[in-house]
């Protein structure tokens, strides 16, 4: 049954015959991504990365970003929470579905790892209950969790930013000069002035990447990896309390009361798997629990992208941009530069764009007219891939039109959650593939943007590996390969982030090393699996250039009309309410 | 039957009795109003413009903008063509079914008046006859009709202005300082230099609005509205053989070879219906032609707006603005400035937004997913009618967009039909009626601009009167009252041109002394119908203030990433031709 699971595309060219350990050849490890509307586990082969079995489970609620799912009433714009207890049911049900189709018995796990998105928040009680779940909270929005895109703490995060300006807090460069208001300090002022009495009733203030494995082990650990990235952990601090006092008095003891504790390291062992969560799991009880850890950033491991310039996009709703570095340097609007914030001993690096896929579904649900879905649906195919189909068989520039792919603000380089899309050039010839193809490629041109920024700013990067859903868009891999001018290599997994959590449990359990001798053995890549075609590339030299000068124009001030459009919009919407 | 076939909402206020001319009391005369996509015949009573019957014929080859339809071949970007013989069936249907639809005797009718969408141009043998209409031509997409909205001799014309600029031709400044693309001499221009065997075979250069009058009189006759408006006759000249001959030596004798004809007033007899047209029409042999005219320009006395700074829009697929004033001043961007050009004895202005309803049916065919079409289909309405309330029950300034209606090209105040379409400020939250409605905003910023511009350059508006179908739009009509700041006035009629039409039918036929006296007598107009609203009124002027600046941004050369994409997209279909 090896790898009958498993897309037959998949090649590993896992070379390196594994020498120093002894790794008994049927031991597994199971990795569980939390993703943003479903959870998925696989379980893997420890000696070879063979992903014998996968399950996936979709959170009851999905993302709260319309009503609040118990009371029915509306939230207000920006906003995007979730339910915890969604996130049990994914140990509860996916978990032992991958055991069963992988034919394996539980008893050969020797470990669980899990990866989360980020930066996700959850306030808790002193012993980890969710607030959301105590009947005096139920009803406050406040109380659920703050899902990475909910983006209503702006003004929050504005304020830090601009303070943290003002005082040169020696932090801010770390994270390209601004805070994001995903992160956990934008998020916990938003609920301290406008929900104080949640904020007085959560003891911790804790990432869910941290919560699910206090769910698995009974005791909280913080991991090293959100607590630099999201968390403004930097050279062993956090923001002073002078430092909080000056944004809200209330506020300057948020680290001390809420979010101090101790780091721990990525692949390090958080405990043991307690008999309950054995229960939930059909896990033996005591196995090795990895320490919590990012979606993106167990992904680099998975596609064998533990070296210097191997930068890898995890390519979803959004997509996550991750690469070591040897050196540190401060890259302008990036989310942050970690010490082994992907793999230890080196820096890692991060940056993200907001919206990508959310963007293609939001097109798909709301501008697509009804001929679409009616052919796509008499071929038996989907209306992404007709879309595809019928943007694919246009030259470069043929539709007219570019685009700023800002539907959910942008998150590097210019790290601003208010700003919008763009779309310039539509005719009465323009139609719905044309503007597909423009967003598509929007999005390629925020990927350059990063790219470009990390080059310019002495971090180069010399290869882009490509994981996450939106690989099998072959029509989008082709774009970015011409927009970039790199060729492509595509991680050899499908569900590349649930195998890198698998490979943590792996090096917890203590079957490797290090995770670089686990990423040698366990992960694969396929490279050069998409390259430029050299009209093209110069084609979207033009276009990109077109790109950047809306970019600049809209994104650095020149006209901030789109905060001003955000400003109308929310004094209507309270206007009317 | 009075008024039986009328909107019960019309009510008209013509006070004034005719005491200066003796009417016969069941005089009738005939009015037909060829617009884009199809013919309008309506039978108007001399006396009080009645409107006792009216008829429409769809044009069965449409506008061709994509195929040829005689050989199934491409057109390239920005053509449409139509075919002439498409309007010569209107008079066949529409004309006796009109009548019949009236109740009356086709032996009442004393006149006939017509008006046609401008600059439409036919290129004729010295008979009339189209070439489009003989074999040897039948295939030449140069041969056809090229309409108003026949964008493709933009490069004709950008070489009009900039010689024209270059030896300060004193006839620019009529036009706002551009020669539109759609005119006489760029569309000829084109015609000359793609096609030269048609140039060489077209004895005349026809405006479809004398071509008409040509098929119903059997003489060629030159209206002074088109060849002042379109075809850059002023001060009693058009431009001299040295100017033509620097744009193309070939082209220096165009004005003598193919355009020069005595011109005939507007209200003036041009000849009496031919017995083939009679046969056609079902109406008397003789009685009294009117001299071409335009759709826009005719509506002006049908809505009584014959006076100074009252301007009247014209809302359908695009719009048309008309307004006489008392002095000639130079307005920048605007169509033009014609002695006598609507009223004798004013001068008359003329502006226009090149897409408005077009934009919106492009929105609605490209942009509405199935479940719109789905609830429109399930209540009974059309989706414009679903998408209109559910954007009637947002704020001002809600959604969080703005728009650039160029859609179709500018044709005022930037006179540029290379610009495009813009829209700044979508998110995953945005709707298609959010879309919809900052597309309905984005044409009242047009029109705004146009009236603006005006009024700076001492035309005052004083009163816009709102003819056309999109008149039935009441949040439309709400939007514009409010982002204009003035209230609206509706004509009184639902077929204006039509009616002005037969106005200038009941003039020719000496039933009224002058188009002022007939508009007294058969014009109506609702006034006051919309009036602002002051809180929309503010909340527009920021609106407006964002869409200014985008305006200038992307339309007076900080950016000109239109014109850079059109560039793109024609080079990208060259290279797959």
């Amino acid at each position: 049954m090896y790898r009958t699971h498993l897309d037959s595309l998949i090649v590993s060219d896992n070379t390196q015959v594994v020498t120093d350990m002894t790794i008994d050849r049927d031991a597994c490890v199971v990795g569980v991504d939390f993703g943003t509307l479903s959870g998925r586990a696989v379980v893997v082969r420890v000696r070879d990365g063979a992903e014998l079995g996968t399950a996936v489970h979709e959170y009851r609620h999905g993302v709260a970003d319309q009503v609040l799912p118990a009371t029915g009433r509306p939230l207000p714009p920006e906003w995007a929470l979730q339910v915890p207890a969604d996130y049990l049911d994914v140990l509860r049900t996916a978990v032992p579905q991958a055991v069963e189709a992988a034919g394996i018995s539980a008893a050969q796990v020797v470990g669980i790892g899990t990866d989360f998105t980020a930066c996700t928040m959850v306030p808790v009680t002193a012993d980890g209950t969710p607030l959301c779940e105590l009947p005096e909270f139920a009803e406050n929005p406040h109380a659920y969790v703050k899902l990475w895109r909910h983006h209503a703490a702006q003004p929050q995060a504005d304020r830090i930013n601009e303070l943290a300006r003002q005082r040169k807090e020696p932090w801010l460069a770390r994270y390209g000069g601004l805070i994001s208001s995903e992160w956990e300090f934008a998020k916990g002022l938003q609920v301290l002035e406008e929900a104080p009495e949640v904020y007085a009733a959560m003891a911790r203030w804790v990432e869910a990447a941290d919560w699910i494995i206090w769910q698995l082990t009974g005791t909280y650990t913080r991991n090293a990896c959100t607590a630099g990235y999201k968390g403004i952990h930097q050279d062993g601090e956090y923001p002073g309390e002078d430092f909080l006092a000056e944004l809200n008095p209330e506020f300057a003891t948020f680290v001390a009361d809420k979010l101090d504790h101790p780091l721990s390291a990525l692949g390090d062992r958080a405990g043991g798997l307690t008999a309950q969560a054995a229960e939930w799991t059909g896990l033996p009880q005591g196995i090795a629990v990895a320490v919590g850890n990012v979606d993106a950033h167990v992904t680099a491991p998975a596609a064998q992208a533990v070296g210097p310039g191997q930068m890898v996009a995890i390519m979803g709703t959004s997509t996550c941009h991750v690469m070591s570095g040897e050196v540190q340097r401060e890259v302008p609007g990036m989310c942050g530069v970690v010490d082994g914030g992907i793999v230890p001993g080196l820096w890692g690096y991060e940056a993200g764009q907001s919206g990508v896929g959310d963007i293609f579904a939001w097109f798909l649900r709301n501008q697509v007219p009804p001929a679409y879905h009616d052919q796509a649906s008499e071929r038996g195919i989907t209306v992404h891939e007709l879309l595809s189909e019928l943007a694919a068989d246009q030259e470069v520039g043929e539709h007219g039109l570019v685009a700023l792919d800002w539907h959910s603000g942008n998150r590097s380089v210019l790290v601003d959650h208010e700003l919008s899309g763009v779309i310039v050039g539509q005719t009465l010839a323009t139609k719905a593939e044309d503007v597909y193809r423009a967003l598509l490629e929007a999005t390629a041109f925020g990927t350059r943007m990063i790219i470009d920024t990390f080059t310019d700013a002495g971090v180069p990067v010399t290869e882009l590996v490509i994981a996450g859903g939106l690989v099998k868009n072959t029509l989008l891999m082709q774009i970015y390969a011409d927009v970039v001018n790199l060729p492509l290599s595509v991680s050899g997994s499908a569900q590349a982030p649930a195998l890198g959590s698998a490979m943590h449990a792996a090096v917890a359990a203590g079957a490797y090393q290090d995770i670089r001798a686990a990423a040698d053995s366990m992960g694969s890549v396929r490279r050069n699996v998409f390259t430029p075609v050299p009209e093209n590339v110069e084609a979207y030299e033009r276009l990109f250039h077109d790109y950047l000068e809306l970019h600049d124009y809209f994104g650095r001030g020149a006209n901030d009309v789109m905060h001003r459009l955000r400003e109308y919009r929310r004094a209507a919407l309270e206007g009317k309410s």
